[in-house]
């Protein structure tokens, strides 16, 4: 009595939270065959799995939020009993930092594992962004070695391979964060605060050259940009010269791996830092065309910024280059899909002492929203044979049906509600069922089964309303006796 | 620089949040493959998977958190910008019970989901009490069949089995909510605020008869028990006519099905909502019957009580009837892995309509941390064979090498790191390698490679200082051409 009270004083709407979603169907299933690829290949390649909690205290995820441009950038904290900051966390390399350095002795290193489950950012919520969304990552901790980094750009593309994507339809890009810092170090640009201000603004226009072109880089690198909008951007008031060698450095990309380095090593060669940089990339570059990924799908990109304030060494960028619509048949936004790189301060934040680290993470949610609006991935979404249940005493032997049909690997279900023949119809239309077992009294009587093939004769259902007129209008069935069901089902079931 | 300093004036210690943990190796393995197995199962019977968001409103999960006893149990709760109310979900079904309300009108009913992944408890951690927790539930909304409930207590049954559960190592036992209620209206106990009060002591009573006995319960029904510890818990103050009532109805479960149902239409068979239980009872066991479950998996038990004050008919609870030892060597309690049931007024909150609803849900981080300590789950976590990097311009020999190994299904990793021989052999033993790959300049001359076994020769590395004693020292090892490393590493692995 006190409840239905309770009901009735409050009944609350029925609405998902801002900026969140509901994954269900073809997407849902996509994300789940994506993560599996990944994660069966990390696993074979000697990666552990490891599973974090969704909290952090706060002071251990620190301040490594992604896309330092957005100041409105932050995280979901909850302030514990003890007064003590718990943050869920925004990605799964903060967390892996806190585990290593907290499990440092007893882990054999390099630590190599693999993580994948939702990641939240407490944003302003866009068409595309969400506040929760899962990732992948893999990553390698306690070593130097550009092996190491080498590993993950072939782990990345052999992701890529596994979703069934050819290797002209996408592309990793690598760059290496050391060298855009010789670049803006001999452009004159200091490491004053004055300077830093600079180098973001250099940074910024060069990520922006897919979009802008270089003439619309040239103005951003220069005295500024006005935009269609009549919005003006600020320049980072380079000499013409520097703007020319930092577009001489953008250039170098996209080709013959080989020609790539050497351009960079005729732009930068000079430093130690520059040196040092293109010794792991030549070393990147030997492991990858030892093991056969050819020049189209893995380059070096001097254009590719990645967000993320801790990189050190190395960074890539997993792209696919297809072209989709989305729901609406607007054209989709394709672009990256992951990105890494090398991390060596990131554990030391605990530690003291450096922990050198590299790693790769693949947004899943975006990702497998694009191979699935490709029909690429998601395809084992086949909805499962209805067996009709018509008798209502009866239902036992509903149940054995079904149960004979998944025996033989084919989804099956009774239906459970309690409706009439026309309803269940309706259900296993709109359940997208291939077909529907249909055994009424008759066919009981006569030892009989029916199976309708739905593929053919959908729709036709709309118009009936007894079972006579049913058999009579439809040619898509057919009848055989009760021992053939799994026979005849599966018969219907081929094209 | 500004780095650097930073990271000297403020060293966040490396823990991890009170109630919280770290899963990984076996026992990670063994959640990810209950989560399939049940996963798979859940499909094969039409169930389409589900992924809700962390977040709902406050108000849409209402207050039907479990354990009522506990008046500390809570959520996790955030004010967001706009000063709604943001709260984690802590189980699987307020959050189904918001997306099908939300999506009524556009889905097949009755609606048939299963959906696996963390829930959180805002709750005061204690041993084996985590406040993240993996469920994996299904559940079928929108119909009042009793089948439904049959459904759901044999996919609870085959979720065992496909765990690797044997028939007489797993019970799933039935009760139905409405019986108690009859129970006790027959005894007198009005639902009045007191006789609430009266009610909560009797439920919580018979739920102890497993750990206290008949006697005990048989005190806490009347005047009141003292525990050994001295600790006084008030009783119901039931008659001693009453108390025998109870204890009758509980003795009549755990016996040959029909028994129970015989025994218990004696005992409470003259109400009209005793007639109605009795009747969908009797359907769940002709179904189950004819299914063949036999009596001794899955029984009637009327001393069953869920916790979960939203249930509405037949209860369920699955089950281990093993022992076990925990990594201490401590005996482990077992009890329930999971547990469901009929909640007929939960999505109504929401519509104002009925819709009749019925579940399970599989506690995943504690069933597969019990199949996991008895070395029946998360048996696949076989470390992989490591590849030494003896010689650094070698490198892209050893990935390749270890690429052919993967190519056969062999699990397979280069040593990443930049040390020495007698570190790699220190990596592969404390990784548990059973096998590495010793190609140093001598059998790279020759054209040859090595294989050691680690399951035979372990811990003999430790004594080891250079190459040739190794050589000699160890007989668990074998050489052959390069050509031969697939072969020579699978006669290794091969007992």
């Amino acid at each position: 009595m006190s409840k239905a009270k309770k009901q009735k004083s409050f009944r609350p709407k029925a609405r998902k939270a801002k900026g969140f979603e509901d994954r269900h169907g073809k997407l849902l299933r996509s994300e789940n065959a994506l993560i599996k690829a990944a994660s069966d290949i990390f696993d074979a390649h000697g990666f552990e799995p490891l599973s974090t909690p969704a909290f952090e205290y706060a002071d251990a995820l620190g301040k490594f939020l992604p896309d330092e441009e957005r100041p409105n950038a932050g995280v979901f904290a909850i302030e514990d009993d003890d007064k003590q900051w718990l943050a869920l966390r925004y990605d799964h390399t903060a967390p892996l930092a806190r585990f290593v350095a907290q499990n440092y002795d007893g882990l054999a290193k390099p630590f190599r594992r693999f993580s994948a489950g939702p990641v939240w950012r407490n944003e302003k919520p866009g068409p595309g962004r969400f506040r929760e969304f899962i990732q992948v990552d893999a990553d390698t901790v306690g070593t130097k070695s550009p092996a190491a980094d080498a590993e993950m750009i072939m782990l990345a593309a052999k992701v890529m391979q596994g979703v069934g994507l050819t290797s002209d339809e996408f592309t990793i890009y690598i760059n290496d964060r050391r060298l855009l810092d010789v670049l803006l170090a001999d452009l004159g640009v200091a490491d004053t605060t004055e300077g830093l201000l600079q180098k973001g603004i250099v940074v910024r226009a060069i990520d922006k050259l897919d979009r802008l072109g270089e003439r619309g880089v040239e103005l951003l690198l220069g005295s500024g940009r006005k935009d269609d909008s009549g919005d003006y951007t600020k320049g980072a008031g380079l000499t013409t010269a520097a703007i020319a060698k930092v577009l001489a450095f953008t250039r170098s990309g996209h080709q013959d791996r080989n020609n790539t380095l050497s351009a960079i090593e005729k732009l930068l060669g000079n430093s130690e830092l520059a040196k040092q940089s293109l010794n792991d990339l030549n070393m990147i570059n030997d492991l990858v065309t030892a093991a056969g990924w050819d020049e189209n799908c893995v380059f070096f990109e001097p254009s590719i910024v990645r967000g993320l304030g801790y990189y050190t060494g190395p960074v890539f960028e997993a792209n696919i280059n297809l072209q989709a619509t989305d729901a609406k048949g607007r054209p989709m936004n394709f672009g990256s899909v992951g990105g890494g790189g090398r991390y060596d301060g990131l554990v030391a934040r605990f530690k003291g002492i450096e922990v050198p680290a590299t790693g790769f993470s693949f947004g899943v949610s975006r990702f497998a929203a694009l191979m699935s609006s490709l029909d690429r991935l998601g395809d084992q979404d086949i909805a499962p044979v209805v067996v009709l249940a018509l008798e209502p005493d009866q239902m036992a032997s509903y149940f054995t049906m079904a149960e004979e049909l998944r025996a033989d690997n084919i989804r099956a279900e009774v239906y459970m509600g309690t409706s009439g023949m026309k309803a269940q119809m309706k259900y296993a239309d709109k359940r997208g069922a291939p077909a529907v077992v249909i055994v009424g009294e008759d066919e009981r009587m006569a030892g009989n089964i029916t199976v309708k093939n739905l593929n053919l004769g959908s729709k036709i259902s709309e118009q009936i309303t007894d079972n006579v007129q049913w058999r009579k209008a439809n040619a898509a069935q057919s009848t055989d006796k009760r021992s053939m069901l799994v026979n005849l089902v599966q018969k219907t079931l081929t094209p």
